[in-house]
């Protein structure tokens, strides 16, 4: 056996032998400083809450970054000391329970030790066969049959929904126009997509980048619950059939952004099934509710799409990023994405057997281990876990809007349908006056909301997504609200 | 000040006040596991050595992954303790000094500590104002200052090389056919790109997947070093200029994925110039040899090009992923992607300041922290030691290519250009007898070379990537393709 002989090969570990290896010299003090590292990213994370959610970069911080960085080597302990000082405490704010401005999750110890195991294995994920892939392949099964999919499905790791959503768009195109536009383009097909008005921007990007254009997506009117208008959508597509124009997508969207609106699921899958069209869910963060028994009876009709595109960093509390796209067919992926190369050859042994690939139901060669930090998530809180965390989200809205309702100072512009509400402040110049408590609770680094638009009103909206978001940081949010509203006056 | 009445929402640490937070119960106890796996992997990296480049997986390892995930909690330690026993041992060897089979950079430890530290902060880089955006910021000023871009130019992490070059069609797309391209479509535009047809495989991809369908690639025939043929380009952009269609870029290899051949950029810089079209660099692992003062001649002319793709994961040994794409004029870069959109109202103030954000300059809303990894890489190794493990490479690709042609046995059949040798083990039917030889190997454990083909021969590839690799490594594969091509005559 060859493998025995592997020993001979092994060199001693002589630093001084491999001048060019950017491994430490010094393993030991390396190893001092990984951990003075992890124990302060511990501290961040345990004590979050006796921080303020954001805080705005004074000029000295934002110059720091203005400045070259050297050719030469900086000590580790110094550049991490830089992180520490400069980076840390001009954060985002999504890990602190007061953010409530954007969908984003909170993220988890959990996740952050998943992805250092993840960012020392530096796995490629585009192929070969290798454990990796393995894992990435129990994430897929395991999302195949949360949303009721077939063993046909295929899944798909990405950066996030924008991304999942595109390649939602690239095999509905496949499907509809025939493998051949992969090699001819789609030139003056006349396909036409259509999603709510209210659906993200990202579906519109999408058919851009796909070389449809943006018109080529219908904007459908929504309800007054902000949900797609089945009768607009037939009369939208029966005017596009009449005109000659080839209806081929209907985007459905599970959580809308900016109120939280959710399609008639089901009336868009029979619809499509009717018209011979794919029926695409936009569920970036919705999807991931059939882990709650409140939120699931709102996604009735789910299981019903051919493809379905949410992340794991938002309800999921998975580390950014973590997106995901499921096909129902799996073969109809595989044809979308699928080339031949020669130094993409695959064997029946070895290291470049298990085919097929990742790489072949995506864009993507270069691949990190999103699947690795997703894993560690729901192995190690447990989907029901999850579940209840999104469940409680979606009470905390309720409290919220109990709060809101209870105070004559305060409009509701849209009621909590699952974890979003969207409130203002009343004022004869509410528009600026709102926008203007909205930075104002930001800079306190009490609560972190944003600013929206909803029916033409500029809106509060607090999205809660994370996990430790609690009834007194809403309290905090309120009375936040109604002070910095009363100084405007 | 507001800002002072934030301790009256600090709770005091009760996780039992808390029970939906995917909090631990008890920080200590997850604290100690934390740092075991810390250890662990520090082990794993510093012993990389003493294991096998890369083992097959037993089938009940493979087994392992077919169960399903259960739904209730798995303690993070058990969780830990099947990562070290099922993924560990069987990951696709990239780290290990012996990996040669593709273009995979070998990590760090600083990489993996600064994938911690994202994790743990969690931040998501597609807008809003703070500091991880400014790290993001940083390294794009040191990119364009690498390749002598002026102040005018943008950058931005995607995953890797094969998005940076779909982004790049598409921004050459809209400077080709102006804005109105985004909501109108490519419908028959006629465009025409262009490649060496050594170039990879994601070109033509991107090509598709824009929607102008993969024809519209034109692959050049390549001269006896695989550069492209700037006769063969010229005379391809009259045809079709003759035929009404309209050539708009050109796509230079800055090596090549098989043989590591790089176009003559100076030659499609100034053919750009004078037909008017976009000139874009795929750079995928060569872009960075800037950094090396032997491979930095042999990309004269990139810094006139119109934009750059390359990836940090490759010779920047940076964890996967980390891919970049570079635009001069940062102008054309923003009107391709930016949209308005109410959920993504900017300020001048608060977590809303800051415009403009990365998502107006690509696809992905979520984005990771991928600058946060590549910003310690760069600067706790530097970037003259980035550079010399680079000028390691191609150095030890010369030594590589030294045993070849000393060997009666073996045939080069394509010399070192950078830090990839193709060459094969004699035999009548060579091609079967060196794709076994290649498997033998990646079983063996001792080494992991690829297959390709070149000029119609099956080649063993061996890519240099790795800053641990040593002679020994290479005279182990020598050894090794020797003694197995010697047992299957």
């Amino acid at each position: 056996m060859i493998r025995a002989s592997l020993q001979q090969v092994i060199a001693p570990e002589d630093a001084a032998a491999d001048h060019t290896s950017l491994d430490p010299q010094d393993w030991t003090e390396l190893r001092a400083q990984a951990h003075r590292m992890l124990d302060d990213m511990l501290d961040y994370v345990a004590t979050i809450r006796q921080r303020p959610v954001w805080t705005p970069m004074p000029p000295d911080v934002r110059q720091h970054f203005r400045a070259d960085i050297s050719r030469d080597p900086v000590p580790l302990a110094q550049v991490h000391r830089e992180f520490m000082n400069y980076v840390l405490p001009y954060a985002g704010g999504n890990v602190h329970p007061g953010f409530m401005g954007w969908v984003q999750g909170g993220g988890t110890a959990t996740g952050m030790l998943a992805e250092m195991l993840a960012g020392g294995l530096n796995a490629n994920l585009g192929g070969r066969d290798h454990a990796p892939i393995e894992v990435e392949r129990q994430m897929v099964t395991w999302v195949r049959k949360l949303f009721d999919f077939p063993d046909s499905a295929s899944g798909l790791f990405v950066t996030g929904t924008s991304m999942a959503n595109l390649l939602a768009v690239l095999v509905a195109r496949t499907q509809c126009l025939g493998k051949a536009v992969r090699r001819d383009g789609v030139g003056q097909s006349g396909l036409r997509a259509y999603a709510s008005a209210a659906a993200h921007g990202c579906i519109a990007q999408a058919m851009d980048l796909a070389g449809f254009g943006s018109d080529a997506l219908r904007l459908v009117p929504v309800d007054a619950s902000f949900r797609m208008s089945m009768e607009a959508l037939r009369v939208l597509i029966a005017q596009d059939l009449a005109a000659g124009l080839r209806p081929f997508l209907i985007v459905g969207s599970a959580g809308t952004v900016d109120v939280g609106a959710v399609d008639d699921l089901r009336g868009i899958a029979e619809l499509c099934h009717e018209q011979g069209m794919w029926f695409h869910v936009d569920g970036a963060y919705g999807a991931l509710g059939m882990l709650s028994p409140f939120v699931a009876p709102q996604l009735e009709g789910l299981s019903a799409a051919d493809s379905i595109a949410f992340d794991f960093h938002k309800w999921g509390q998975v580390p950014y990023d973590a997106g995901f796209f499921l096909v129902k067919d799996g073969s109809q992926h595989h044809e979308t994405f699928a080339s031949p190369a020669a130094y993409l050859r695959r064997e029946t042994r070895g290291l470049a057997a298990g085919s097929p690939w990742p790489c072949d139901f995506g864009p993507d060669l270069s691949r990190g281990f999103r699947a690795l930090k997703t894993w560690f998530t729901v192995k190690v809180h447990g989907a029901d876990a999850i579940g209840a965390a999104i469940t409680r989200s979606c009470e905390l809205a309720r409290y919220l809007e109990k709060r809101v309702s209870a105070s004559p100072a305060l409009e509701l512009i849209a009621p909590a349908q699952l974890n979003i509400v969207c409130f203002r402040y009343r004022a004869a110049d509410a528009d600026r006056v709102n926008s203007r408590i909205v930075v104002g609770l930001q800079e306190s680094g009490i609560a972190a909301p944003s600013v929206t638009t909803v029916n033409g009103k500029l809106a509060i909206r607090a999205a809660l997504f994370n996990h430790r978001t609690r009834e007194a940081d809403l309290d905090a949010l309120v009375d936040g609200v109604l002070r910095l509203g009363a100084e405007g006056k």
